[in-house]
């Protein structure tokens, strides 16, 4: 049997790089006339062709990407659909969006659809269900099926896929060292149950930072909240929660919480108390939205840039879909990139 | 040519209503045994058969719902969306998600995309171009290929569909009054322009409010917002807007703002300029959101029931779905439904 041509021979016979093959017989101007027709009339020679079974399931393509939310009364991710958007129609995409409800099943559904014919690749944030069962097989099935998928925010490292997250760790680490600097010598957290990895790290972070800086750690201050992220009507349960660990522990002069609507109860809580913010009680929150710009007195953040993280994770993704194919599937090594997007502390009135 | 047997046809020979040979044909309990069995027997005499074509049509179910907003960092629409995921999962039904960005072109696109099998019938809020350059025909061809549409909030009268809307205007006069029970006596108020329906009809209630209490109407106390209702960072010019109307017309004791940005903008404007609320200037908000509710003071609001009006959007959708083929293929009048959904003024801080 014949040896079948592809790139990868071609460039070994030529002695020149698969990348450079390939962009030869694309004609394209980056390489030296010489290299392109020598590799141009070698190709022709062998009869070389592209896998043709490859490039016509390539070719059916929907140009729209698919995009998969736990939650879309939400703040950051309503910014991060924001972001894709914006890409997306500037390279000629269209956007539909599902919505998980943080439910695992429900992620299923929404993924089986849409890989049905409907669109091109996938963009996705976890629900926090799927990431406490750990039962990865839809992300896995849809990748061994030729549909890429860009993970942001909340991720799975084990994924073989293109990942923008946010440096948590540090973010956080930087809000607490902030509280630190600014005097607070007894700083509590409010955060999510570990299982949503993005609370995790934040955790992490505020540890990291009272460590390094010789403060004691007392699990007392740390607040891991049952509910859900969801901007909900009734947030009493939050309340009472952050309520009973202020009362418990009256030496709390500064709280890191890790999102806004915590952020926000706490300062709620404080006001119920008498404590004044920033003088008796220090503030910062994670993820800058009109809450935080808006709250009274506005609250210092910790921002994630949601929208440059929708853009990014639009970005990767099409790429990805507009590799050329005989680039693609001749490349030895599948590389997939995990972005990180700096955080940045915004500070407002509620620290000093 | 053998005439062809109806539903219609047996009613009239048997005397009954089409609705009872309809149920008798499916053998439903509410119906008598004998006026049952007369109506299978006569059916099955002439070879009733329900129209195939209407019924593989039918039968090509996705069970998916298509949703089309103008924007998705909007706390109003998001909440609407969480209504129709609502009754969808209850009902069984999986929801797809399009943005307009407030644009006639990606609202024609995303229609035409989703109308492509993808899914069962739309409930959707016109885009701000589509209302401007009143170009429905996207809207008249799908329903005309069999296709329902429920629209909300922003509906377009001439399309026949079911529509869910919130008294605006009825909802603005109750504002206004409540401003004017308060003691006001300049009130002004921050608006859309014109073309979006329920800017305008909001604008209405606010006129119809101070002709009623007979109060002067004064035009330069109407702001028109040439910006579109986005939660936008940049809120400047939004801000000088309003600082020029409350500095070259210092009597106003009242702002009524058709939505929370405006409401929470003239608050913002006003503690710039040292004005008290609700002591020197009172203000009422349109929409009640998590921005309403976490002001300080906290704003007084116009709720829309955001979420009620995504539920009944749904419940009209399925039911208009779940009809039976052969009842809707032989109804004579198509009859369409408009639900209102009434507002509630929800007294907070900014009002006395």
């Amino acid at each position: 049997m014949k040896k079948k041509i592809t790139l990868k021979l071609i460039a070994k016979e030529l002695n020149v790089s698969i990348s450079t093959v390939s962009k030869s017989l694309k004609n394209s101007k980056e390489i030296s006339e010489e290299t392109r027709e020598k590799v141009q009339a070698f190709a022709k020679f062998y009869n070389y062709k592209p896998n043709n079974i490859a490039l016509s399931l390539k070719n059916k393509k929907t140009k729209t990407i698919g995009v998969i939310i736990p939650e879309i009364v939400h703040y950051f991710f309503s910014k991060v659909i924001f972001g894709i958007e914006h890409i997306a129609n500037q390279r000629g995409y269209n956007v539909i969006i599902g919505l998980s409800n943080e439910s695992f099943s429900k992620e299923v559904l929404n993924m089986e659809m849409l890989a049905n014919g409907s669109i091109d690749g996938f963009i996705l944030s976890i629900s926090k269900e799927t990431l406490e069962k750990r039962d990865f097989h839809h992300f896995n099935e849809t990748i061994a099926q030729g549909m890429p998928i860009v993970m942001f925010d909340r991720v799975e490292d084990s994924i073989k896929c293109d990942k923008v997250i946010v440096d948590d760790l540090l973010g956080s680490k930087k809000a607490v060292e902030k509280l630190i600097n600014s005097g607070c010598n007894h700083i509590a957290i409010v955060t999510t149950k570990d299982f949503v990895n993005v609370g995790a790290l934040r955790t992490k972070g505020y540890i990291l930072a009272l460590e390094e800086n010789k403060k004691a750690l007392n699990d007392s201050l740390i607040l891991k909240v049952e509910d859900s992220e969801l901007i909900d009507d009734n947030l009493t349960q939050l309340e009472q929660d952050i309520e009973h660990m202020l009362i418990s522990n009256p030496e709390i002069d500064g709280v890191f919480a890790v999102n806004e609507i915590y952020a926000l109860t706490v300062m709620k809580v404080a006001r119920k108390l008498k404590k004044r913010i920033p003088e008796d009680l220090q503030v910062i929150g994670f993820s800058d939205g009109v809450l935080s710009q808006n709250a009274v007195p506005t609250l210092t953040s910790v921002s994630q840039h949601a929208q440059k993280i929708g853009e990014r994770a639009a970005e990767l993704l099409i790429n990805r879909l507009e590799l050329e194919d005989y680039e693609e599937e001749e490349m030895e090594l599948e590389r997939y990139e995990t972005e990180v997007i700096e955080t940045e502390l915004i500070e407002r009135e509620s620290t000093k």
